[in-house]
């Protein structure tokens, strides 16, 4: 009996071990999934930019009534109302430019419970253009805010100033 | 028999809705307090601002490394290092003038379970000031990200420009 009990004592604090390395290692995976989704999310939103296509573009925000773009010194919210004036501001591939994302930092902000719904990103962005659109700024600074639903990332929140 | 069946087929139903009306009233009540919190945050951010306490206008923020700030042109990690640049940037309160904010617009953002955990807000800031430090914006947008932490809403990122 007591070699059994010997051997329960190293069992399962060992088991214990293995089972929480198990779910870290799980976590750190799903963590590292996230990231690289957010990511790529954003690496597709300036290749849609950069071949022109503003539609494919903002097909990474959620299309919601109630996404929000702000800007240096304005407050614009819809998706509609966005893209609306992304198409104005932007009209050809001249004014849209070479846009790209530099020293990209990504959150993940998990709830109590450890599921990860929501993120914040933030970094900078450069614009080279040959002709200038209503749009006048070519360097600047963004904070992102991401919603995952059905597996997917999309923006909610944009400023870019 | 048929009389009791009859019964249950109007109370079953009546108490369904009631029960569902109740747990609306419940959430909607649970949002509103959410609501209220951030409105009063903002608020005692401001009032903290006019009194010239740098410190506990910072309190509104998580005391974190990975808090962030993000200015017109300008990204900032960490809740001393954002501390530090408020206090050098507005060394009296002359340099800090009045505070107001306005057009203030708060999203909750429930977890898919329909916990209320993050939220974010945006608004316009005005800044009535005698002395000008090194911040030189006296008007703009800002945009912040909250989170709910043992029932304290606390800023865990700022973009203001």
């Amino acid at each position: 009996m007591r070699k059994t009990h010997a051997n329960w004592m190293l069992i399962l604090p060992a088991l214990c071990l293995g089972l929480s390395l198990a779910a870290t290692a799980q976590t750190v995976a799903a963590r590292q999934a996230d990231e690289a989704a957010i990511k790529a999310a954003v690496t597709e939103q300036a290749d849609a930019w950069n071949r022109g296509n503003i539609d494919a573009f903002m097909s990474v925000y959620e299309n919601s009534p109630e996404t929000t773009f702000v800007g240096a010194t304005t407050l614009n919210k819809g998706f509609q109302p966005i893209l609306e004036r992304y198409k104005k501001g932007y009209a050809n591939r001249a004014q849209m430019g070479k846009l790209t994302f530099k020293d990209l930092e990504i959150r993940l902000l998990p709830s109590a419970s450890g599921q990860i719904e929501y993120a914040v990103a933030t970094g900078r962005f450069h614009l080279d253009r040959t002709e200038r659109g209503s749009a006048n700024k070519d360097d600047g600074v963004f904070s992102l805010v991401w919603r995952k639903t059905n597996g997917k990332w999309k923006i909610l929140l944009d400023h870019t100033s």
